[in-house]
């Protein structure tokens, strides 16, 4: 049921900085109307912390984050009890894995190669790889993850999912807790990495960690560039310690212009795409038109919920 | 059962013109062993048609052939009915599927263009697309698109399938016999070729049915070479008429030097390497032993059974 219906009128929603074109569709779709602020039960915040309205007028009764990671607006102290806040967890995920299977595949069947040397069909041929019958672990198993075991599964591929607290994840073979990384290398054929950025997951990939990888293992990365020591990953690639690794984060971002990384053969960097900018409000539209059926259900039950109090 | 268990004995196997190690395990893991052409009463022949064993003993009650494509074994007129013919019809089609869905996904997610262009994010942002929510047409619907259709299910893509018969593909969103082709173009985002190459399908892909499909589509060919007109397809990618082309295949192969596909930003070209020469018989293998095991309990249901009697 929308507010049309309950209430006997649309539920007014601010759409701010910018009246983006797919998430104003969305609203109105969805049984919303948009105004200012002033007259506004609902704040869709489409910017970064810098311009966001303070003080807030406490009318607004829900306030909705373009991303997943909202650690400024925390830091900023922004966020308050007075109301219902979301961010943009979890609505982005099929997007990255679907990089992620992407990146894996394009370095097994070695179309990075073949885009570099034309018809190199003896080389090629011989290195061509299948994803079929392979085992990959998922590093840091939230959304990512349970977006990317499906894809995988229809691929032919086990997982092994390697979370905080090692609560089995949907469709894994098996799920492992951190402590228990050690277990992982020699027993994966792939590994992708998609936990975040934190003093615990700084440099999980290391000369170490590197040297106990399959020969044969492609390292894939859609989480944040300091999870992996890059000195210690391209002397592992030089070496052939791994087969491949397929970046769409690097660090810093982008990598220096003379950093050997861009001349191995066996390395692929996107320029940190797998959630394009350019997309993000197409891809958050139908979300913020779900979010907005269940606030005026009565609020309950609000995709990506962020609790004021939490740590992130 | 197997033989080991039914008859009291292994079943005899000559693997010839090679004694390829995966096939060996394979024979030998289903119960069989192996030994020369006069002790077998099976052949696995893993070579082309020169050298093929001429007449054949009639001992052999069975052979295993190593492709799908058999044409020049018919042609010569080497299959008979005095014993049973099995090709490799099915065999490579997940192999062939993985290399359509990479293709496919490499030119989404633009993953060529960051391989050839350094962080060039400005222009990779905007143009990198994602298969989530699209329709893709599988032209040819055979195992290369039984095997396809479930990835691109679980990437979140629906499937209209086209074949001889109109028949339903499971999974299909709907199927189309060829004489409705003309309805496709419009009505999909993608295409993908996995019909075999015969009179009625050469040029397939024209210059009028290029102009048709989608601004955005991508055309992926994994069938063979002949399908496209390359000369339109050239004039459609420079036109922006479609987004982009992916081909394993090419008419001739390789294509020349000199080729203007080579230097287009748009296509991506690998070197008929969807189902690779060195990988076949590895491949292959699982797929002998699965028939000895059939042929060892009565031989009823051999899979990827020849007719010798009906065309190709």
């Amino acid at each position: 049921m929308t507010a049309g219906t309950t209430s006997g009128g649309p539920i007014p929603v601010a759409l701010l900085p910018d009246n983006d074109p797919y998430i104003s569709e969305a609203v109105l779709t969805a049984g919303g109307e948009l105004t200012d602020l002033d007259g506004a039960r609902v704040l869709v915040w489409t910017g970064d912390v810098a311009g966001f309205p303070e003080p807030l007028p406490d009318h607004i009764e829900w306030v909705q984050l373009r991303l997943a990671g909202i650690e400024s607006f925390l830091d900023a102290g922004l966020l308050d009890e007075k109301r219902i806040w979301t961010n943009a967890s979890g609505f982005y995920a099929e997007n990255v894995a679907e990089h992620a299977l992407a990146l894996l595949l394009t370095g097994l069947r070695q179309i990075n190669t073949a885009v570099l040397r034309h018809w190199d069909k003896e080389s090629i041929d011989t290195s061509v790889r299948s994803l079929h019958g392979s085992t990959v672990a998922i590093i840091g198993a939230g959304g990512i993850a349970r977006s990317l075991i499906p894809r995988l599964a229809a691929c032919g591929a086990a997982v092994i999912a390697v979370n905080r607290s090692g609560r089995d994840v949907d469709g894994a073979m098996e799920t492992l807790s951190f402590d228990r990384l050690d277990e992982v290398w020699s027993r994966c054929d792939h590994v992708v990495l998609a936990a975040p950025s934190t003093d615990e997951t700084r440099h999980l990939i290391n000369a170490q960690t590197l040297a106990a990888m399959r020969s044969h293992a492609w390292l894939i990365n859609v989480a944040r560039g300091p999870l992996v020591d890059e000195d210690a990953l391209r002397r592992a690639l030089i070496d052939g310690e791994i087969a491949g690794a397929a970046l769409d984060v690097t660090d810093p971002e982008p990598p220096a212009a003379d950093n050997p990384l861009w001349d191995l053969p066996n390395v692929i960097i996107t320029p940190h795409v797998a959630n394009p900018s350019s997309g993000l409000t197409r891809t958050l539209a139908p979300w913020v038109g779900e979010n907005l059926r269940r606030f005026a259900a009565g609020g309950d039950d609000m995709l990506a919920r962020v609790d004021p109090n939490a740590s992130y």
